[in-house]
């Protein structure tokens, strides 16, 4: 067994992304990710099940939390309010993550096989979402529209955010976008 | 060079989704598909690049009806409205290729490949939509939440008319989808 080693996870992570942007994804190896965080391959294989997971490790997390806001919305939220509170309360996790959500985000841009993985990302997260609505009652195909438009939304909010560096908070984006949606569909 | 093959093309198609039903699509040789539809092999390759280009040769001129039909909306036509005018006359294309359209995504569905591959085409017509709007002078996020609205609700509609078989036609499922969204984005 290994010795302890203090916040291994985010230091591999931190690596990682340091390395995907200096070299690119497909040109980094997890011996050289183990060697600049000062740990061992063996550590990294015990958090990581490969190199792309860095990058997707947060996926399940990123669900359970859209699909818990959900249940909790208060029961007389319509269900573009119950959608609203999911993606902004998922808004102020990425805030949390601050410049590491932005390096992801330019590493996955960089490469057309991790940008359909994060498609089918979105898209699970999406049919996720929808299937919370409908535990709350909500009708298709209301549930899966308001389960998309949210994630159209968020993924907008993110590029703004992303590329507005030191702007407005992303959760204050989502709620601008949401309102720009509310305007768009409602022929403005 | 080889004789004249009248309509090789809706023939070989023809040959591959069936086999792609019967067998599995990873399972299909194009030998096979040739074979079925009565021509060579040659003649396949004339018309497909592979067997995955049976299922994805329509996306570009998708992708070019889509944005004609954006570009020729009146001036006056709001975002939502050209996006939906777009999305429609998309919705007829299909509707004239009636079971075919039903067949392919019953082949993609099964695959997760496939589901990936159509996922990037979504996205792709996305992002042509978003752009063009953004050439009639819609400012962003508007163009990109328009774009995405109207690709989300072609692909809820799609999914409903391919359920609904000898139902309502999908130009009357996309309007019906899109007053739905409108409902659904204004909190009711």
């Amino acid at each position: 067994m290994g010795r302890w080693e203090p916040n291994a996870r985010g230091r591999l992570e931190q690596a990682a992304l340091e390395l995907y942007l200096e070299r690119g994804f497909e040109q980094t190896t997890v011996a050289e990710i183990a060697k600049r965080a000062g740990l061992t391959e063996r550590t990294f294989f015990r958090h990581f099940a490969d190199k792309r997971e860095v990058l997707f490790w947060g996926s399940g997390t990123l669900q359970e939390h859209l699909v818990n806001a959900v249940a909790d919305a208060p029961e007389s939220a319509a269900p573009m309010d119950a959608t609203a509170a999911a993606i902004e309360s998922v808004g102020a996790l990425f805030q949390e993550r601050g410049e590491n959500a932005r390096r992801r985000q330019a590493v996955i841009a960089a490469n057309a096989e991790l940008r359909e993985r994060e498609l089918v990302k979105l898209a699970t997260l999406s049919a996720a979402l929808a299937e919370a609505l409908r535990r709350r009652g909500v009708a298709e195909p209301a549930a899966s529209l308001a389960a998309e438009a949210g994630i159209a939304v968020f993924k907008i909010a993110f590029g703004r955010w992303i590329s507005e560096t030191g702007g407005a908070d992303l959760s204050s984006i989502i709620r601008e976008s949401l309102d720009e949606l509310k305007a768009v569909t409602a022929g403005r």
